[in-house]
């Protein structure tokens, strides 16, 4: 017999903010580098090709007294349904007892996580006099992407959003993705800073100092030749074999950190990179908590190309999971049932 | 957004019969028969060694509609705070939509369908005029095992329960054992029966038709001449590596049966028989599904002795955590909270 707290999406919307998230983020990477955070094996099941499948990440977590997975469903034929396509639900368990501790929505945990995640490596990697962020994809993460470096680095002061397949769409969706931002900002960042549509993504490219790629693309977006010296790339799409935002040669010169060293050469930006024979996997610095901790240095000159390559892990769901769960407690949020 | 259903030990032991769970561990079996049944890879992580770990099992059972996992962690300091040492938590989703159906205690369904097992493993193989059970161990498992057997066989009417480590421990058990098998049969069988006390294993073993082993045993409990011809044992208690409750010759002479084949084995009675050189793993007639459906013969003569290992899998513990859904729903019973 145990309680056991439920939250929905709707609940960590309200309790959650995107400042916890990147301290949580943060932590999960730091975890992982010290050994205090561990992964278990990743369980993938496919339905049928292409229209339903799931995956079970899962971990544990020492230093934040947690264990737990999350299981992610993907149905395409949802939408014709009425429904979303991406069911995401987190368990978190008490390290010190087994004891179940709370069941959560992952949506909402999912969106923050992922944004935090582009935005820490630009925090470690970027030039600390990086103005000028360039967002390229216009998809539900573009806000949690452009709130998330507003808040990790006061410097930026302007952002542009660029939809590479479709190039009018940033405009239309400009109005959407700068009331998202303010509402993920939450009055959390005080300097003033300017969210603008750009048409040209090479223009875009050449003038931007931190560039975050959050496409479904399976083929590079953004050439080698368009990028000028010290630019950083947070690379938060490609997250399953064959998916690639940049140009492979990008990598190939660039000083490139990941979140999990297996899953960026098999599933990340780095993989299609190391296929085309662009990048060798010992090329890679290393993971971005070793950065974080201090064990490895991060951008060693001004005109360094920085790359880091996100594929998300599980212990970024179950710490931020963790801290929605005692942002709820603290405001008496949430269902709490018997089990 | 969705409605998640949360059903806790109590509310599942309130609803769910052993008659469902025997109907949904043979389902489960036949599903796995069949192909519509499918187990995903096992998760097991060590804490620290003989004090805590845990385990993830799941999968998928497409003629339920359903796909899930249950968490079981095992923390062997928990008593010491006035905790059970064990918490089992059971998801569930429906596998046309990805939607999270429910979260279980898995407690109570374990208990059920693990006392199912051993009773399915019976009236498949034990000869259709057996009258009498032994019972060997007078843990939690005992009132399961004789409820589900005295449901599932009509036939036995006489049940004796001994306790081999400490002979004594039955008799002072039989009583809170006899309540709880009232309790699980829940006027569920008309036919009478008596339960009884044994000391003596050996004398115990050479009068009974069916015996089912649960105890944690990593020594053989019952030698091989104590057997009488067309004994069938349904063992329960072996489900890790080194565990063992029947003499390696026993399993050399019968016909075996298991719940699935690559877990019997490794962590199964099959598995320290096979080590002892007693059994060849091509000797292991098939799985228990096979056998229900039709696909390979059961007992082929009165004499033989018959042997069902049952290890556990995931998609017993599906099957009947959804029935226990189905039955919670019609009474209106468990929390329904917003996902």
């Amino acid at each position: 017999m145990s309680e056991v707290l439920i939250l929905s999406q709707e609940t960590i919307g309200r309790v959650l903010t995107m400042s916890d998230a990147i301290r949580g983020v943060e932590e999960a990477y730091c975890q992982k580098s010290t050994g205090a955070g561990c992964l278990f094996p990743l369980i993938c099941h496919v339905f049928e090709p292409e229209r339903a499948d799931l995956d079970i990440k899962s971990g544990h977590l020492a230093r934040s007294g947690i264990y737990g997975l999350k299981m992610v469903s993907w149905f395409g034929d949802n939408e014709k349904k009425g429904l979303p396509a991406l069911f995401g639900t987190t368990l978190l368990f008490d390290d010190s007892t087994g004891v179940p501790v709370a069941l959560l929505n992952a949506g909402a945990v999912t969106g923050m996580r992922t944004g935090a995640a582009g935005a820490v490596g630009a925090k470690y990697l970027a030039r600390r006099d990086s103005r000028r962020m360039l967002m390229v994809g216009t998809g539900a993460q573009a806000p949690y992407q452009i709130a998330a470096v507003l808040l990790a680095m006061p410097g930026i002061d302007t952002v542009e959003l660029c939809s590479p397949r479709s190039p009018s769409r940033a405009a239309d969706r400009l109005d959407a993705i700068r009331q998202a931002v303010e509402e993920l900002l939450n009055g959390g960042r005080a300097e003033p800073y300017i969210i603008a549509a750009a048409e040209n993504l090479e223009e875009a490219v050449g003038r931007s100092d931190v560039i975050v790629t959050a496409t479904p693309s399976h083929q590079p977006l953004i050439r080698r030749e368009w990028v000028r010296p010290g630019t950083h790339f947070s690379c938060v799409g490609a997250d399953m074999a064959g998916k690639q935002e940049l140009d492979g040669a990008i990598l190939g010169d660039a000083r490139i950190f990941v979140d999990d060293l297996t899953q960026a050469v098999s599933v990340g930006e780095c993989e299609m990179a190391i296929r085309q024979g662009h990048l060798g996997p010992e090329e890679i610095a290393g993971e971005i908590g070793d950065l974080i901790e201090g064990a490895l240095p991060g951008r060693t000159d001004r005109e360094e190309v920085t790359v880091f390559d996100s594929t998300g892990i599980a212990l970024q769901d179950l710490v931020v999971s963790k801290v929605a769960v005692e942002r709820a407690k603290e405001r008496r949020l949430g269902v709490t049932a018997e089990l």
